[in-house]
């Protein structure tokens, strides 16, 4: 494999990389060059920092996030989710869920999910994620002598009923007083483009919540929104299969609010964003909003990491987001992204056998492919290396799923990224990938 | 004393901050302008790299920290430190020390500390540290339930006779097998200044390696460069009290050579090094070199921390190294250090007592204050509440002890910065610190 990745030829729809063609290149340029243009701005940019990070930036995120949400709730999307399509702020959004002193900002938002796990949990303890899951967060878990218990996931979240059976389990099995959170992606998932509604969301806090007196302590809500804002807007959060060529009219907006907006949510609820993905992954800059003590507990773990994520980099996206470029920014950005994914759409379409279930994203990066049950796409099946001989590669689902002693690994699945290659490469890549599908399935 | 540090009037010679006025605002505009001005060389610094680091970036530390230790070699200084003044390349060298391919470009180097840290010692495991050592280096020791043994620090590094003294007492209770790796900071240590001979390290490397039959694992030595482009140059590394103003005279070069320039090197040295203090701090890039298996460890720790430093940052600093403009910047900056340091040592001559040593430092950012035995500058010092009452502030030396069942922390000890302030306050700071010994010893 590694020898197959140096290969000129070889189409990669594995990386979960962003688009080259639509990175800011002139624009962070021209923000750095106003940035170092005076000493009275620039010498701060070239300077520690502290802990929690730029206080600018801090406030800006807090702003950006209590917009977003704010804006959920007025789209049409909201309706088909069955909420009010108006409401009333909650106590809890009152008293300052977005408040920047409960903000920090790491080193993209993969350092933040390593520090809180690293605050929350012991070895040998539990934490609950999706089934599949973005496998860099099994990856820590594993690094850290914790266990991972899967709860089986659907197009809109997590199937609460299998939730309630997980925990109800690992309290019978004296277990409870292990699990401190349960992990989400809940925008656009990694690896399956799943979207949590917020109904779910509200039901599964209020699950968590009835568990805790057995438990003995809090059970969080981690809720990792790295995909958020790569909505491609005006997109159904569907599945089909390339033989139903009649998609479900499509909604307009299918980014839901984050859990921050639910009752409780500022003593439960840890949210993990990015802006490296929406702005450039050049620039790593994630953050993270945490209820008190983990909160306090996170920033002494980073005090111990490295005690600040690089000044110059919060003050180019303090930058950004104040002037509006952001924004302007991540437009075309998802212009982009939306069009590639009908790219690969099309081409899966042409090219796929018929027997085959497609999840089709409505953002973020990827398309999660479901070949029939008892075929395997995983690292040693002979569809995975038919492909890498045929200089295509994906990201085969079974390294999604966490190592959990109650089920079987699926291994008929495979993650397939419109992310990174270029419009041409995912026809010639979901080409080669078509025809090895039709010859082996 | 938090309410003191928002003082406006509180002159801070605590902080280890650089300083403000050699900051490279300028020099960073034109590079980052250089590097966004196509999107050949553009693109690739805002999107994500490899976790080991950007490949040129890597071979230019290695080119830099090879010239580093060659030129040490020529310079006068050398002689001073009872080392032939011409010898031939050790085998180590010639095998590639500083090959790319064990260099990991890391979030400073304190973001390599840590996970060096993580990589080596289980919990109840045993770093052996200077006594005093590098504050931050202690927290990350405890925060992973790690226990420090100190080795007392001289004017050029531990004492070798405490050194075998600790190992033994070790070996004697059965906890050898817990020690994994001895940490020094070997230029301008922070908190005294004082820097570590070649020779020295050549003596503990053969003494560590003695105990590691006895341990059943290799004692890892853990050299923190941190501060080693920060020589003054043309400056005395001697102690000296106002008193004698007679100093010996000063010596070309302080800096000697890395220990690994040393025979078996490269299975046992760990070199951590950075660019935020030499270039800008805001600009946060710090790398390490490691032996195997070390360096495989380290870098799975890093794909779960973060899986890469910031892109940017890294192509920035590359390109201020092959243009020359690191080094320019860098000759700045020393003189600056130099000249502030001079003003600090004018001021402690004409504001502090006499009954008081001064170890002076030949680079770097502190000089280390030594109170008569039996007064105390600790934190809840009456030395320390009246200077705080007085509007200036520094590091209790207490802090930066290990908590050592040995020995008893030593509380007359005070770390005072030159790095940060203005010569002004420098001044200013000074003559308030002296007023409060003046007083109160």
């Amino acid at each position: 494999m590694q020898a197959a990745l140096s290969r000129p030829k070889l189409i990669s729809l594995a990386a979960g990389f962003t688009d080259n063609a639509s990175l800011p290149v002139a624009e962070s340029r021209r923000l750095l060059n106003e940035l170092l243009r005076a000493t009275k701005t620039g010498r701060p940019a070239l300077q520690y920092g502290t802990t929690a990070g730029e206080e600018p930036l801090r406030r800006l995120t807090a702003e950006h996030l209590h917009k977003l949400d704010s804006s959920s709730f007025s789209s049409s999307s909201f309706v088909l989710e069955n909420e009010p399509r108006t409401r009333t702020r909650t106590k809890d959004e009152d008293e300052g869920n977005y408040s920047p002193e409960r903000i920090i900002i790491t080193g993209g938002s993969q350092q933040f999910l390593y520090m809180t796990t690293e605050a929350l949990c012991d070895e040998g303890d539990i934490v609950l994620v999706e089934d599949p899951t973005y496998f860099v967060f099994l990856s820590i878990l594993q690094s850290r002598n914790l266990r991972a218990h899967g709860v089986q996931l659907e197009r809109d979240g997590v199937d609460l009923a299998h939730l309630e059976m997980v925990l109800a389990r690992l309290k019978k099995a004296g277990e409870l007083r292990r699990v401190k959170a349960l992990y989400l992606v809940t925008y656009f998932q990694n690896p399956t483009g799943a979207t949590t509604t917020l109904a779910k969301k509200r039901a599964l806090l209020k699950l968590l919540k009835q568990y805790e007196r057995a438990a003995g302590h809090p059970i969080y809500l981690i809720e990792d929104a790295a995909y958020r804002e790569l909505a491609f807007g005006g997109r159904a959060d569907l599945p089909f299969s390339p033989a139903e060529r009649q998609l479900r009219p499509a909604a307009k907006n299918i980014a839901p609010p984050t859990a921050l907006v639910l009752p409780g949510a500022k003593e439960r609820v840890i949210y993990a964003g990015t802006y490296s993905k929406p702005y450039a992954t050049g620039v790593r800059v994630g953050f993270g909003i945490l209820p008190e003590p983990v909160y306090t507990a996170v920033l002494r773990i980073k005090g111990n990491h490295d005690f600040g994520t690089a000044n110059l980099l919060q003050h180019l996206l303090a930058r950004a987001l104040a002037s509006g470029l952001y924004d302007r920014h991540l437009a075309v950005a998802r212009k982009n992204y939306a069009r590639k994914a009908a790219v690969m759409k099309r081409a899966m379409a042409e090219h796929f056998p018929a027997n085959i279930e497609i999840w089709e994203a409505a953002g973020g990066l990827y398309f999660w492919v479901r070949l029939p049950k008892k075929v395997s796409a995983g690292v040693n099946s002979k569809i995975f290396q038919t492909a890498l001989k045929n200089d295509v590669l994906y990201v085969p689902g079974e390294l999604c799923y966490a190592e959990d002693p109650w089920r079987r690994k699926p291994a008929n699945e495979m993650r397939i990224s419109f992310g990174h290659a270029s419009a041409e490469n995912i026809r010639a890549g979901i080409k080669r990938l078509g025809k090895v599908l039709r010859k082996l399935i």
